[in-house]
This record gives structure tokens, C-alpha cells and sequence, in this order.
């Protein structure tokens, strides 16, 4: 059983998807704390109709990155949490967080790292005319989006999609990896090699493909 | 029916895949030229097989890119040719040609671009850690594999692959991919939209997905 601390700055589907999966018995995990770095949003609300302690700590109330995230631990020692979970969180973590917990905090972007780091991922990628997006559960370090990948999932992007289409179709996606990644640290399985992340234990994923646009040629 | 330029600097198998699917009737074109800019290369003999005209053009021979460009411009007008296939062509395309073949250069490049552009991808993605690889066929531009996408296929990174067992599991990909783009042009289907190539009149691939490592939490 693994404590988490699952920090939010939204409406916090991610979190949901969680939380549905602790209370289907799919995880061996527990969510001691929720903070917010934004009061009011709705994943706090999600918190609150689950029973899970939740907090707000507002980063305008501290002149320094650092400074927050030394509150921040404090309160996720107190809560004696293991594994922090950034599900949604929209600030940077600083050294004073990843240190205390190191390869100990999971973060899940929406897009196929190292393609589209950064903000604004969809639009981007509908922009740019891939014609694959996804996500991806990594840990943090101290670089924008750079961390260990843990797991990938990868979506086909259509010649109608927009932003928002394209969105929902990861983001289904994302409920699934980001629970399955916590459940691989639960059971103990995931080993760091350089930037490599092993999943000991785990069956290979299938020898598929996916082409897109798709191949008719072989119809011929 | 489309008249090619076939480009090479090596083996040759992409070339080979064209080949075999024109033979198999698969692909409304022929292939007027195969130009090398290496003596000796077993593309080359490829060529000779099958009885296509071919060439080398040392690049070597030439003080500026831009004189090299202008001597394959020579050739590939002397051939009728009106699109140019870059198969595992080692050199940089300069302006010289693509303002003549102005969309109409292909590319193939071993991964999921934007992710990965250069050489020695596989190693490059092992060591990264991805989950998830691929091949692009794209237009080429003036930028380093930055021209508009036509097609991508991807497949997965195992835990045990070395850059040898990747770059076979793309290269099977790559084979298909690249008659898939030659004959959605040759069909007249790419749209050119900003930055976006559109497969006007192909179905749509499958809403499907791939996640690696499997998702094994809802066995449970």
C-alpha cells in the first residue's frame, strides 16, 4: 500500500480517475492529501465528495519557488505520503521537492515525450500535422518535461481533429497509464537505468503497429 | 503514373520496397533514375537488376552543394522525373532543388518526428527511454527533417531492444510506408494545408490505441 500526495491546480480528472480505481481495489494505494495550488478549482471538490483530505496553498503566498515547495513538503511529510502525484499541477518543481523525494514524483503530459513538451499541446500538434499524439507518465526531474518515461500511450490524430478532439482522445488514455504507473511503483517493479525505466515482472507489450494515414496499397 | 528519382547513398531496401510493389502492381509509377552519390553502393546493383537506369554523382566532385543539386537537377529533368525520392540519401537537399520539385521531394526518416530528427535514432531512443518509435515519410523542406508529414506508422520500444532490434522493427514499417505516400500522391489525395498533409478520400484508421508497458490493472 503506497501513500500518495496528489498535487492539483484544476478539475482534476486525472485525480477522479484515480480515486475510481483505489475504490475498485485496482490499486494498492491511498491518497493521504490533495493540495491545490488554486483554491476553488474542482478537483478539490473531488476530494471532499471522496472523503480524502484536501488543502489549499496558494504559490502567492510565497516570494520564492523554493519556498512553496518547502511548504508543500512539509505538509506531504505530515501526511507521511511516499509518492507524489502531479495530476494536473501547474508549477514548476523546484530541486527542494525532487530531492526529497526522488524518483518519487510522477507527472503525466499530454503528448508522445520528447515530441511537444510544454503548454498548449494539442493545437500544436494539430498545427505541426503529426499524424500520432499521446501521453506520458514520467518522473520528474529537474528539466521541463524531461524526466524517465515510465509509460506511453499513443493515439492516431485524424485530418478533422481539433484541439478538443484531439484532447479527449488522449486523455482517455491518460486515465488508464497514470493508475497503471502507480500501481507498477506499488508493486515495486519499476527499475532506473540511466533514463531508462523497466517494468520487471511485466508481459511485453504486443509486437503491433498503427499506420496513419492507413496503408491500401495491399488492396490493390 | 508517376515518373520517380530514386536518391540513395547505401543499401537501398527502401528502394527495393518500391520496387517490389511496383512489380506487384501496387504503384501507379515507374522509376526512371536511380542516382547514387556513392560509387559502389548495393542500391546501385538493385537497380541493375531490375533493369533501372542509374547512376552515381559523387558529391565529392563538387566544391558547393548547391553545383552538386544543380548536376541531380540536370539529370532528373533529363529523366522526366516529377518526384524525387530521397531513400536513405545521406546529403542535405539545398533550395537548387527544392524550388524545383516544390512539394514534390519525399523523405523517410526512422522515427516519430518531431521526436528523434538526425542520425543514429535507435540508439538515441533506447538510451532516451521511449516507449514508443516509428517511422515518417515527409516533404521535404529547407529545415533538417522539419518538412509537412504525409504518413507515420510506430510500433513499440521493448525493455530489451538494442538499437539493432529497433531499427529492424521500424525498418518493416518503413517499407510499407513510404509506396503508401508515393502512391497517395501518384492518386492525386495530398492536400497541403499549412504545415499539414490531409489523405483526401482515405478512410480513416482505426480510433484504436497502444500502451507500453500493457495496462494490467484491470485484470485485477
Amino acid at each position: 500500500m503506497v501513500n500518495l500526495g496528489v498535487l492539483v491546480s484544476g478539475s482534476g480528472s486525472n485525480l477522479q480517475a484515480i480515486i475510481d480505481n483505489i475504490e475498485a481495489g485496482r490499486l494498492d494505494a491511498q491518497i493521504k492529501i490533495v493540495i491545490s495550488n488554486v483554491p476553488g478549482v474542482y478537483a478539490l471538490e473531488r476530494a471532499r465528495t471522496h472523503a480524502i483530505p484536501s488543502m489549499v496553498i496558494s504559490h502567492k503566498e510565497y516570494k520564492k519557488r523554493e519556498d512553496f515547495d518547502q511548504k508543500l513538503l512539509e505538509v506531504l511529510k505530515t501526511h507521511e505520503v511516499e509518492l507524489v502525484i502531479l495530476a494536473g499541477f501547474m508549477r514548476i518543481v523546484t530541486p527542494v521537492l525532487l530531492r526529497a523525494f526522488p524518483m518519487r514524483v510522477m507527472n503525466i503530459h499530454p503528448a508522445l515525450l520528447p515530441s511537444f513538451p510544454g503548454t498548449h499541446v494539442w493545437q500544436t500538434e494539430v498545427d505541426y500535422g503529426v499524424k500520432f499524439a499521446g501521453c506520458t507518465v514520467h518522473f520528474v526531474d529537474e528539466g521541463p518535461d524531461t524526466g524517465p518515461i515510465i509509460i506511453q500511450a499513443v493515439v492516431p490524430v485524424y485530418d478533422d481533429d481539433t484541439a478538443d478532439t484531439l484532447n479527449a482522445r488522449i486523455l482517455k488514455q491518460e486515465h488508464k497509464i497514470f493508475s497503471q504507473a502507480i500501481q507498477l511503483y506499488a508493486e515495486g517493479r519499476l527499475k532506473v537505468q540511466g533514463r531508462r525505466v523497466l517494468a520487471e515482472g511485466i508481459p511485453q507489450a504486443p509486437d503491433s503497429f498503427m499506420i496513419n494515414p492507413p496503408v491500401t496499397i495491399f488492396e490493390r
